[in-house]
């Protein structure tokens, strides 16, 4: 990024940049800090439907185990995260934050939090240029030397080490939330250019469950209402891939009285499906008989236009997958299809005989595009986030090299044991005999690492 | 209605009066005729989504069962009841159509039939005046004697018999579909003032199955989704009634992880709960625990003000019954409590401590304001709708006499039938000795008239 | 029956006669009067199981609302009819009882009622004369004029009418169990020769669904475990016929992991199964896939030689249905067919190419073969029976014509308020307004005559 | 193990001893030759059970992949071993074969393996003595260096390990099934006494899921009712541990309409039942209202006296964990308790007051003691035993050092898919460009190794 587009990009914000919070600090860069207030009933909501960070900020506010800690931020600009970040600052820590995502800030909760004394740097719609411009100025703060990253994707790590490679040395850990990011770390870490330890939390168990299992088995149902009203009683669907994203779909559906069939491509999972009473197909033998398709298998080309091609008229297709490759909507934009438009994310492709198809989302993610994440996964998530950056920070020297680890089993239960209270769950507690007959420390981890759950 | 009332109506609408329809009619009185097409594109949508109709459609053009029909209508006007307005006429019917309800017309689809020719008189926020005139409209039309009514609350009905006894005596028969219609068919009877046959398709089993326990089952989901966004999981939840309503949304919110407790007062339908899985409780035991409380008894001020103290703080309280008086939301109503509403449809209730409950609907019913029925399930009623006229207008002299009537079983299973190829469902038929064996016709009916299904 | 029969049975019963209880009664004919200690230790373990009975004996007692009340009896005697025998005597009733099958008396519990004064004339094993001279001595006992039967299958009640007309004029009720009793009754009714009220207790709703349902739901699982040891988890099923006992079947089947298909003649129960998820199609498309076939549709020859030439070896076929004729088994019993007896009730038939089935119970009821039958079901019948007889004995004169009635619903509701307390249920009461809301009595009956349940 | 024991053994085995096959072979020790028919045809049957290891000795057989393998296997013997044993031969194996339990030897498959040549020395009901005896005629066999150990136990390891250590060191690798026998590979290992590879096929993925969550959510339902004909329907139920054996039972019950609870001292798996739909409470909290409690959490004591005497009057206790520690029976044999047995494996525990609950298999695994394992449950065991045998027989020098390995996801992936032609199921193959895409070979390994399934 040079000279001249930093410029450019100044220009671009001049307005804003005479924005002041109500202190006086002028230390941030949001659309509009007088949508404050909006911002912070919004947070406000958001804190009662995260137990779980609450509860972490509460039990650890009196240590402040991140004291000390200068955290770079770089993810979603939401309520929730908002709630995240007030818990870090309530833990010790000051901070720094970013967008990862040009789309998806909160406005208003971005004003809060400046108007609140956060550095925040990031608005709905910043083009890429903004983008880069704000996350460096996160980075890049006379006076306030970095020393923990939250990354989501991998831009704040990769522009820091990019742009401020002795900087980045000085960092204590990382904490990286996407597929995308860990996957970069694992290549970093491979090429031998990751220089400090990192914390894969996008696998940690009690994440991984509630963001495939647990959110899916429920937002499968509401994306699919929302869009199109469909019945779910009665009708015939496909789900290709069974891990746990199918699984949660799959169950979902069979409760409202689906028939659910199933594809895979492991027989270890095939074997599962069948267990649980799908029957496990190619996609070509059920491909004409079928209401709905739904992808679900991290693949690409799942769905190809020769499928398309045999689908029945009104048959919906979408994407419960990791990307927008599963189904190849590119392959339906010729010119025999005609594509409709018949509400927000639903479009008609219909073919010349008048057969048509309803196409959700265009192929990307239907659940995250036509429904809503519960505020209780992304506190699940949150308290992860939290976690993982109190044990990097802390780590005696020595625990981490510079490697990428996955959540220490106890934090993560850690994580479960915070969010058990909103069900008024009882944890039973085992007797010291007990404990020595299981070999196991009373306070936890319980299992192995190779435990399945 | 007096004749001062009358012209004022006539003002009020003298724009609309002038409206034509391309073909020159000006029989009829709806918002726009200009909005035709837009309707016109909805009604072949619902066409889509209404096979049963459809079916019927085809399967009786040709023998014109409703030939020489005169049908008075009074319902709901929306896209499916356009597909069964012009499936009464292509089945040889001459229609005239007024709105049972002064919010629930679609203009566009009023439009678009106007169009088609058909006499319809309704638009969305008619006044009161505005609708007795509009049903009015209806019945009293020079040379156009009719013989049949189709009404939804009976106030058709009620009209013609107040209005117009004479021509009221002439009517064949009477299909009614709702509740309350049907009450007062009964209380006619009783009070010896019915002269007609009616029929009570309310009560039809298919259409009893699909309106209740199918629907419900997925529009609770749908509901609370759309209007708060909370994950099901783990959620404790008490349902009141366990009625058919009762028994689908408790179904449902099983398959999806929740913990459901019921009251009942019918100790049959206690035990059915129990059986099913579900502890049967009264509410006060349930009531300081529980997430979600949604009552479906039919009964009135089944949740009092005094419960409501009791619940905790975040719970969620709504109503899938048959009316508003479930909950006694008028207790709501005292200067202590503040209303805040935070969306569409959606309040919290804040107590003086502080304490917030969320209330869908204003407690009406939520199923209806704040999801949607789907077109399949309106499929089934239009089909028993159609074969209820059907049957009453083709009965030979005697069968029905001046009483109210449960749609024949035959024909009950007849509107089944229609919808079972949507499923891909493939029907086993009776061999002759089989019929005899089980002393049935191979056609059906296939069951006693007290069979519970 | 000549009285050459009558002298050779008494001669045959020689040994019999000489019996006396130790109180030296000897009105009564059973296996062997000593075994009373080990029927008596049954008889008390099923008391335990069967909460309702017991509780109507508690209620009840002090009422004695069968005082004066003389009952023939004539139905299975087990443990659980002892309870229900003991019961009616502690409400008032003296009672006389003969077995209703050769083959289900429990020698001990007969012992055991006998040495407790009962008149009991059953022993398992009994031949056809020895069948009649038992029930013939229930009735035809000096001094001792019935008033009441309680008939399972209506062999008390035919051999009364047809043996001891004048006696059985004097009848004041009958109350019927089976099937076949009840059809029996109708019969006579129809043909104007039932000069008493009958009153048909099983198509009352809650015997119906527990016998059923809720019966066979579970028994469908043990008796398939019992006799193969077979897998549920993903196997391929096919149900024959979706009333009561299939969807028991196909709910229980689907939550252990099969992949459920059913067949129907009825297009309501058609369209449930698809509503419930299942495929509906005829025998003939599933035949050749299918691991286990089940009948449960009350028809005759519903699977065929010419189905069982086509499944596949190892397929397991069994009945669940009312009679032995849903499976055509002696089609089976050609040369050119091995049967081959592997277990108890389990048959390997052979074809020439090596292909088996596995046959259950040669086509007879598997689950009352090779399952047994909970008490708390007996319970429910045995209330419902009690109840009957009480409403039957003291209803005021022209209540009850002569006809066959079903239970008032009101009873039926007592029979399942009897048996909530087994279940920790709290049924929640009517307020008087919400009683006068819904216009009903506070103590019910709580639904209409057609409600479905 | 002294001479003069060996000798003793002898004698006593003197008559069995002089048990010559058809073919005049004398090496072997089995109760009676004779029955060699009878056992076969057991193994006749289950071969048809065993879809999968048939499939894999048919695909394999050409290749002989264990030509020169000499196996000392050390397992319960039956039929299901033995299509095991033969399997092993066809593949190109040379096997001796001992029992890995004094009881659990089906003499007529013993008599049948021995019939067809193969030495087996194992009979029912053996001697401590006998039992080593019958291992050590295994390994010390003149001329037959044996290259290979199945155990299941440790057994056959040991005692090698221990009385022939140098042939111990010639052993290319051992296959370990039982959790015992693994934690004892793990302890030799610590310890450096290991001086073989070994695999761990106790803890590979499709084994693990069979034996414990799908055989256990059939097998807890059917030792329920074998041993206690209780209904299920309506019955409060708590569950002691959510692993994979409490998911399984808990599933199976909920499915049957019963209201279970859980208990648990990790807060992820409590987390997960939850979100199932399960409360999780302590032991303590659900003790009086509970009508069975079901132990399954690997742990000891879990459920004391103490607890037992705040049971009500007829719960079910019983165990399905995996030892008989869970359940504190020990502490129910004291005087004041009265233990009446009611039926095999059923004991009524009766309190001085007259309560009396009913432990089955006096706290032993109820599943392995009152139900029977599917044998398609023991052919994935099997086909995952064979395919250890294989990968460690033909490994090339330096994959496997002198450690505990788990079985390679690809074996594991192998027998999964040995298994899905039993279902019908058919894989969806990856196409180069999606193989590519996700990193994968197209014949797997499909998942990383901390995938959870």
């Amino acid at each position: 990024m040079k000279e001249k587009t930093m410029s450019r990009l100044c220009k671009h914000l001049a307005i804003k940049h005479s924005q002041k919070n109500s202190k006086g600090s002028a230390d941030f860069c949001v659309k509009n800090i007088d949508h404050a207030a909006f911002g912070r009933r919004e947070i406000e909501i958001a804190e009662q439907e995260m137990p779980g960070v609450i509860a972490l900020r509460r039990r650890a506010e009196a240590d402040k185990p991140l004291s000390g800690a200068k955290i770079i931020g770089c993810t979603h600009i939401t309520a929730q995260t908002a709630v995240l970040i007030e818990t870090l600052a309530a833990l010790g820590a000051s901070v720094r934050w970013a967008a990862c995502n040009i789309y998806s800030t909160q406005n208003e909760v971005a004003a809060a939090l400046a108007e609140a004394g956060y550095s925040i740097f990031a608005w709905k719609g910043e083009s890429e240029e903004d983008f880069w411009w704000c996350i460096d100025k996160c980075i890049n703060c006379e006076g306030w030397q970095p020393n923990m990253i939250l990354d989501d994707g991998g831009d704040a790590t990769h522009l820091m080490l990019k742009r401020y490679p002795a900087m980045f040395n000085m960092i204590k850990g990382i904490v990286e939330e996407s597929v995308t990011g860990v996957h970069r770390l694992y290549q970093l870490s491979k090429g031998g250019k990751l220089t400090v330890p990192a914390m894969n939390v996008n696998d940690s168990v009690t994440k991984t469950k509630f963001d495939n299992l647990y959110s899916c088995r429920e937002s499968v149902l509401d994306a699919l209402k929302r869009t199109t009203d469909v019945m779910f009683g009665g009708k015939q669907i496909l789900i290709c891939g069974y891990g746990e994203v199918g699984k949660g779909c799959s169950a979902a559906l069979k409760g409202l009285g689906c028939s659910v069939m199933v594809t895979e491509i492991d027989p270890i999972c095939a074997l599962q499906a069948c267990m649980d009473g799908f029957r496990v197909v190619r996609l070509e033998e059920a491909i004409k008989s079928i209401d709905i398709l739904i992808t679900c298998s991290g693949n690409k080309n799942v769905v190809t236009r020769s499928h398309m091609d045999r689908l029945k008229t009104g048959c919906i297709v979408c994407n419960m997958g990791h990307s927008n490759t599963e189904i190849d909507v590119g392959s339906l934009r010729t010119p025999d299809l005609t594509w409709e438009q018949v509400r927000s994310q639903v479009h008609h492709i219909i073919w010349p005989d008048g057969k048509r198809i309803i196409l959700l989302a265009e192929g990307r993610l239907v659940n995250l595009s036509c429904s809503s994440v519960p505020s209780f996964v992304v506190s699940i998530t949150a308290a992860t986030q939290a976690l993982a950056l109190i044990e990097l920070y802390n780590a005696p020297p020595g625990r981490y090299k510079q490697d990428v680890y996955l959540l220490p089993k106890k934090m993560d239960e850690y994580v479960a044991s915070l969010h058990l209270p909103n069900f008024d769950a009882h944890l039973t507690e085992l007797s010291d005999e007990q404990a020595k007959y299981l070999g196991l420390n009373k306070t936890g981890p319980f299992k192995p690492n190779y435990y399945r759950y």
